[in-house]
């Protein structure tokens, strides 16, 4: 994939805490270990939150891509 | 697929214990027997979940990927 | 496809009762007679239930692979 | 398309009365004149069903495969 | 496409009058001016109906085919 | 794409200005200045309609394809 | 891809401010970094908006395609 195309700003993120937004609303917080361009995804140390408080513990998390809405990335 | 690949992570799990949550806000846990490249899976020993009490009991269930939000899987 | 596939755990029910549950969450129980990688299928002596109970009769019925959530399959 | 595809089965329906369930929950009774392997097909005489009642005569309908849920089919 | 397929009984109605029924329960009724294998097409002289009286006039209007639920056409 | 497909009524419409109803019942009117073969758009002069009252102006608009349910074209 | 397709009208507004509406009914503005034929796209400087107060800020931020209703986009 070319280098500007938006899912290599995802893997530029690989080892680092991002936040998902799902469809159904709710939004996950982890370490991003693995992601590919379906945006399919793995969080270790995953944390489901709701209204910024912590609602529930996963440790490890695959996150089907097609039910993402967006992701906060550390610039 | 590389080694890399999020779903190679759920592979590594077959024969161990996944939660798995589907889009109607249900959640399954059983024994990983069987998965493919779109998330498709089995289920042994499969439970359905409701606040964290057993809702319901199947054996062997073989679930729809494109159903599934995420699945926790050990580390 | 390989013999580890998840679709291949339902081809190999041929001929057994199955149980469905479909995204509207209805669930269908019948005898499985033809089924194919997308999941669409036919049930013999489908049955449609609600809380466990029998609402309705069907006999042959064919059904869209794309609205299935899950099918629990004799072990 | 293999003997045992399911799609079969519904082309071996043609000219058969067929009744439809919907994704809006409608039901729709016809004899089955043409399909295709998404499962659009083309309905004669074709009923629209609401409690077993019949709300409206449609004459020649064709019905978009990805509305189906499943179709029933007579053995 | 072969004769038999659903979209030929569609293609064999241009310059009729079909109803349409979409996704979000409209019904839009016009001369079928255009159609391809996705069910997109143009209507001339386009109403939208509600309970059968007419609720507005379009003129010219291209409906996008993955919102059709069926199509009702002259015999 | 042969003359009579449905896209090439609306590709004969750049520089006019076109009604267009979204999956979100919302309406937008404009001067279509770019599609494709999957109606993705652009507008310019863009605004937002409710009920025939003008809701919002948004200069030039990107509108997806899929999003879309009919678009009214002038004759 | 030809200079008159939607998408280019995209790609000419990298580093400019864009407003997009999310099929949750959420408006993101920010500054567009990339973006891909799917209208992946990431912003720098995101804020999320409702009845055009600003709700919550997220630096950096990728969004998926597929939740795109539209893109408001500098002239």
């Amino acid at each position: 994939m070319p280098e500007k195309m938006p899912i290599k700003a995802l893997e530029q993120q690989l080892n680092d805490v991002v936040s998902i937004k799902l469809k159904d609303q709710r939004i996950f917080r982890g370490r991003l270990t693995r992601c590919d361009m379906y945006m399919n995804l793995t969080l270790s140390d995953a944390e489901e939150l709701e209204n910024e408080a912590i609602r529930a513990k996963y440790g490890q998390v695959l996150i089907r891509g097609n039910n993402i809405l967006w992701i906060q990335i550390p610039e």
